[in-house]
């Protein structure tokens, strides 16, 4: 019997935050759910964040992964750009924290080949290969679609590690991230 | 008489974030508690993070301020460590809004301005001028005296706008954020 590892993927943003929730049997896969975190442009940064960290504590709480992952973030943006996604992607780091799970981190174009086979896959590539990997999920937007491919990432590599228990992917994460 | 507002000063950082409480009653501001949350270098970024968290649930549980005050950040890093400073501030936001308090934001030239009449006073400056303003308080390490500088500038912009309530100061502060 193998034991089954529900992978909790996150995309951080202050406006939407994309999630998606899937479990990992051998090299089997299952869609379990995704979603999106929105937060509304007329309250303040404070507020806002306030909203993000209830909804993915939510998240956390419905569907009770063993394991989180997270983009790495690539910074070409301006300093001020970095700052304000820095706030939002500070919240979504602390939600897992805060239910005691480790967060692992994967480089963008490490997701993208996970995924489609190309570092430098587009957006739409990603959400088609979602349906093909998940049979039967139908992704509205490419705000879930990326964290339901970097949860996809996170079960190949956390999969391949040697000798990996099911139950300790934990300390794996951590010395990964 | 005159109402008491209690106002917690911030300074974040993942490292070290300085924190600064004061009494302003009228004119008058007494010094009430100053330290720091520090985090280890040893743990992830979200863990981290949650201790970031944990830490300033704790001085806001304890101290109960009526107001919490910032610095606006001066962005003037590289896109990188914007980021980093942006995931602790945003942990720092975070915690004022979950005990439902609003948080305004000051430019760092107008918090000198406030403490040394300077808005390009050093931080040994500020220090001493902390001694100065809030009588009989040593502090120790500039994050907490900048801390309670922010909180001293928030009382005395607070305390000038017109018909202003001292139990209504929220609305205020999110207008002037």
């Amino acid at each position: 019997m193998t034991a089954v590892l529900r992978i909790l993927g996150l995309d951080p943003g202050l406006r939407t935050t994309g999630w998606g929730v899937i479990d990992s049997e051998g090299s089997r896969l299952r869609h379990v759910a995704h979603g999106t975190v929105q937060t509304k442009a007329d309250q303040s940064d404070s507020q806002r964040l306030a909203a993000l960290h209830g909804g993915l504590a939510d998240v956390i709480a419905q569907w009770t992964p063993h394991s989180v992952a997270i983009e790495k973030t690539f910074v070409n943006k301006d300093p001020a750009s970095a700052l304000r996604l820095g706030q939002a992607r500070g919240v979504v780091l602390l939600a897992p924290a805060l239910a005691q799970l480790e967060v692992a981190e994967y480089a963008p174009n490490l997701v993208k080949k996970s995924i489609v086979g190309n570092g430098h896959a587009t957006k739409e590539q990603i959400s088609t290969m979602i349906g093909v990997l998940l049979p039967n999920t139908k992704v509205k937007g490419f705000d879930a679609a990326d964290a339901l491919a970097i949860a996809i990432c996170h079960a190949h590599h956390a999969a391949s590690v040697p000798g990996r228990q099911k139950n300790a992917s934990h300390t794996e994460d951590r010395a990964r991230a």
